[in-house]
């Protein structure tokens, strides 16, 4: 089977179009008269991104919180959804619209289409397309990381994996833990007041390692993180303990939908954000624990097979 | 299983935004200043949209023409497309890749991003998100046809039916019958010119009778149709005869992707078009056979189940 790594390189061979991105970026980014337009596409598959027995009303609402994300880590302000939806079991169809509404709601975005097909095989997948109004030109990219910024991420690691777990353990379905993996929160105020500010900036979905060491490459320079740095919750701690191998784990699994962002040391943050490391030259990730040099793991993220 | 029309109905309770058009369209028009943002999203479905061991190539090809054609028949001009992507198997992709962008190379379309997802059921779903500037305003709708406007068509109809027959049956695969199947063609052009003098346009996807009953609900009156005006190949005609029923046929079946229009008597068509039928009081869709009027056919076009 291709890898995602393989199959985009292929598709960056012709996607030069300056919108594109270099497809480096979750988004495009076009581009008219004063205003530019933030666009990116999402897809769920059961199996994959959410278990056959998943609530709809959670996977609609991942669905779109993990689209707006990427709009967030822009800065953007969400306009609306275009919903790419394969049919199925009825009671699952309706529970799923009725979850897409309360969640298209709750971020006060707009459903403007979209494609409905029947499911011919024997698992779902589903697409959304979001679109949102920069509220802050340039766009902040992965690309313009410059040595000496301080690389910075919002909120908790780590909630979801141990909700994932509790999940898959078969109880906790309607804790905290289990809620930062079902229902993911879209940092967009956030971003909004961090974009202006930021240097780079992108969001934590398929693990802290896996996304800084994209930032870096696509800022053409290194990252050093410092794991005795990354913040994790309380409730977190209690269910995984605090140790280096949690910190790893916490800082490789993805789901998280925090913003990863880098700034110059002098800028003051107008959110509250953690400090987890810095930008160096040179290029690629390198992880320390306190003073202590730490090899990186085998597997920084989740990267599709 | 829920119907395309059951789950749409519900989507529409809450798609009350105006850039949704109400769902009765098959784009969403985001209004910018002086300018209109028209975007779709179709999908395509292995053993429903293709056959499994269609040619990827051609998947590619008829994936961004469907889009387009929804675009054209807005009178857009296009802009890029993003991709939802179920990786599989390697050769089957990178073959996809290769028709993808001679595709979009044929229609000077961008990739903008994507996304893609690990196959883990036995079909491929692909997704296409398609975006263009209007080149005329307002837009036009499904909604504007007029009480006397002509109903017209683009092309020919029934060469993509006669083509999936043509390949269902294993030969002439290369032929221009099985290439009206394989290898739509989005009327780009032709909707330019047409944008600014029709009351309603839209592209047939699922079938004339299908798609002009579409356009007859969304302007609440009503539409004739004389089959004996509807405009046949001389290939088709040497496949499957001059016969009504052939011609019912025609007209029930999808994948021909010419624009269906309004007009009122007066205007003058820019683009090669055929007068097929006119708008009514009242509401549906009447057929006749020149001065004899002809039941319904039980199915009027493709409907997703």
């Amino acid at each position: 089977m291709t890898t995602e790594s393989t199959f985009i390189n292929i598709l960056r061979g012709f996607a030069t179009y300056p919108a594109a991105r270099g497809l480096l970026d979750d988004v495009a980014v076009i581009d008219s008269g004063d205003a530019s337009l933030i666009i990116t596409h999402d897809m769920m598959a059961e199996g994959v991104h959410f278990r056959s027995n998943a609530n709809p009303a959670d996977v609609a609402w991942k669905l779109l919180a993990s689209n707006l994300s990427d709009l967030a880590a822009k800065g953007a302000s969400p306009v609306g959804v275009l919903l790419g939806f394969m049919l199925g079991d009825d009671a699952w169809d309706r529970a799923f619209a009725d979850g897409l509404e309360k969640a298209l709601s709750h971020y006060n975005v707009a459903l403007l289409g979209g494609d409905t097909v029947t499911n011919c095989g024997d698992k779902r997948a589903l697409g959304l397309t979001a679109l949102g109004w920069a509220t802050c030109r340039p766009v902040p990219s992965r690309s313009g990381a410059q040595v000496g910024d301080i690389l910075y991420v919002t909120g908790t690691l780590g909630d979801a994996l141990a909700g994932f777990e509790l999940i898959d353990a078969g109880f906790d379905e309607v804790g905290p833990l289990a809620d930062a993996f079902n229902r993911p929160v879209a940092r967009i105020t956030d971003g909004q007041a961090l974009a202006p500010l930021v240097t780079a900036m992108m969001d934590v979905s398929d693990g802290l390692l896996l996304d800084a060491e994209r930032l870096a490459t696509a800022s053409q320079l290194g990252i050093e993180i410092d794991l005795a740095c990354v913040p994790l919750s309380p409730l977190y701690v209690s269910y995984r303990t605090d140790s280096l191998e949690s910190r790893m784990q916490a800082s490789s699994w993805g789901d998280d939908y925090q913003l990863l962002f880098t700034a110059p040391p002098h800028v003051v943050l107008p959110v509250p954000a953690t400090a987890i490391g810095h930008v160096v030259t040179g290029g690629g990730l390198g992880l320390k624990d306190g003073t202590t040099r730490v090899k990186l793991p085998p597997t920084l993220g989740y990267q599709h097979q």
